[in-house]
């Protein structure tokens, strides 16, 4: 029988249905032709003038803006659908009401290396695209004029990626998402109705049934949430509540963001082969414009992996329910496995709970990082 | 500048990026190759035992069920994400919570030609269709455990479907679809300030601004929202106000239905080369749950066509703001322009204000049809 299952913090039902149910080693993808777009890419080092100028660039010291050497480098989107403007203007004819989108569109370059995926980075390198993403952030959260800052990371065409280089995306915006306001809602109501974050709640109840946990380290709980809207959708956690991305400690818990999320896209793209997927932030309001204290006691930033393996089609669209035909149980156990397998002795080797091990693993990640620190060009040939 | 552009229905936010503008018929499908895939399709004359029985089919009296003969014929989904049972369970383990999905899943087979798409059936055979849908709607309506019935379309592989043979499908479930509830709020908050149905004042002011109206006819008007998520987003709205779908005059009006959703996918096809869609038909709940009389003066069936044309990444999953990179005004010309095209001189011959011909332009449907009636096999060569 089919079931339904309801998601704690936004009341979202999704259909889990049993009866179209695959395996999820069937989600493999087929090898993808190369695509030799180095040539052309306005991402790679050397091509710095096909870009707007950048906004922000970790670089050696006594190198010139805009030129090579870079190993981080965030530029405007050259086709941004927001726009910073001192007066946004509006606009009604009758009941049609149009205002300009203001806001910010950026372009984060995870690295020189046109074909580095995040599994494929030195882990250090890791740890600079997420300070990339804390410093864009900091950076817009003064800005009054704004509400919302979304980042966010498209892989794979399917994905909606359309260049190949990797490369993360913000969006500063003055308006608030609906799927923002959704989660907030829901954590207001547990708030109110239990005294406590619904996101804590949540992750300490994963962790006590194991099942649906695929990783963990000192910081970060990785886990299928248990109304996953697609086959192998994973989120990432920070255990410290911290209701804003921007409040992310840039020591030890940046470390192990980075950590979590190269062990879970590398456990992605080794057993699936590369699969397409977005990513992105859910973090708090801006500071600036927090009016109500609650927030940051019953908001929890996270991120969520989103891989695209099936099609959202009439029914998803038409009702807003989503049918995903893997159990997050089994995908997360699937997971589990590849990243024992990369990384020594299973991690549930009891063959019970499957609570997924607390300490780094970063020997699968080791075995493929150069000697090079961040700025020297990546050793691995393409 | 981009836009943002507020849905009055829905209060839902769109960004029209014109940064990122492209000319409509830019989204002209490459050519696909044919699959010849009649000789195992379950949906074809002759393999009716490769499906569930039958629930319904029109067919010559004398002929026997599940056998060859019909020209409509509807089946229970094989792989059914609901299924009706008698007594739906739910299960709770602390805070997980699931229960049975309790629903009806149903194929409507278009017609028994593997390769026609609505576009290219006989008028006639459109309107059989419809029936289809209104008899299975209204089947379902009667059943007290169910909320909601929708009746969708998927074409084409990138849209999510399956099988190639054309194909509606009907989703009786029991609960509320957010979609529609994030409308019914908007209906109500409507109704309470303006004592009139949003749907209905829409319809006028698209009539009045006329630069999104494809088309209409008798009773239908086909637009493009001024909210409209994704390029050609195209709306079809009865102009009586009725509720329900279920309410459907099944004579005047069913005609008029089956030409405005005809001769609107025929615009797609002959103008984008036939893409990618789905469409689904909201209507308000089912009678037997309608607590509230105000629905039925509130609220307004319609059916919604979503082109696949782009691709909702990280940004709209993250946010629930669709970025639209063709303008709703745009698209409705060029859908316009086809329709004139395929029905004598154009619509819009003045230039002006560009509202769409009211009375039914069939010769570019006619011209395709053959002389059988619904029943025979359609002679269009594949």
């Amino acid at each position: 029988m089919p079931q339904l299952r309801q998601d704690l913090i936004t009341g979202r039902w999704v259909a889990v249905a049993t009866e179209r149910a695959r395996r999820p080693d069937s989600f493999t993808q087929a090898a993808k032709e190369s695509i030799a777009a180095r040539d052309v890419c306005p991402f790679c080092p050397g091509h710095e003038s096909m870009t707007p100028p950048e906004v922000l660039a970790y670089r050696p010291p006594g190198t010139m803006p805009n030129s090579e050497g870079w190993w981080i480098r965030v530029v405007p989107n050259l086709y941004a659908a927001f726009r910073l403007e001192p007066d946004g203007q509006e606009q009604r004819a009758g009941r049609f009401w149009q205002r300009d989108a203001i806001g910010a569109c950026e372009v984060l370059i995870s690295s020189p290396d046109h074909r580095a995926p995040t599994p494929l980075l030195p882990g250090r390198q890791v740890e600079e695209m997420v300070q990339s993403y804390v410093d864009r952030y900091r950076q817009h959260a003064r800005n009054p004029t704004l509400e919302h800052v979304l980042i966010l990371y498209n892989h794979g065409r399917p994905a909606g990626a359309s260049l190949e280089h990797p490369h993360s995306q913000l969006y500063a915006i003055g308006l608030l998402p609906p799927t923002y306001l959704e989660e907030l809602e829901g954590a207001r109501r547990f708030f109110e109705q239990e005294g406590e974050c619904v996101f804590c709640r949540t992750i300490a109840d994963e962790r006590r049934a194991g099942v649906r946990v695929v990783f963990e380290n000192g910081s970060f709980t990785v886990f299928a949430p248990y109304a996953a809207r697609t086959p192998f959708e994973t989120w990432i956690a920070p255990r410290r509540h911290v209701a804003s991305f921007g409040d992310l400690d840039t020591g030890r818990e940046k470390s192990a963001l980075a950590e979590a999320l190269q062990v879970t896209l590398r456990a992605f793209y080794d057993g699936l082969n590369d699969p397409p997927f977005n990513y992105y932030i859910h973090s708090a309001l801006l500071k600036g414009n927090v009016a109500d204290a609650w927030i940051s006691d019953a908001y929890h930033w996270h991120l969520e992996i989103v891989p695209k393996l099936s099609i959202a089609a009439g029914f998803e669209l038409g009702t807003g329910i989503w049918i995903n035909v893997v159990k997050p149980e089994d995908s997360a156990a699937f997971l589990r496995e590849r990243i024992a397998e990369g990384a020594g002795p299973p991690a549930d080797a009891s063959g019970a709970r499957g609570v997924a091990p607390r300490e780094p693993r970063f020997s699968a990640m080791r075995a493929i990082e150069t000697s090079g620190g961040p700025g020297e060009r990546l050793r691995r040939s393409p």
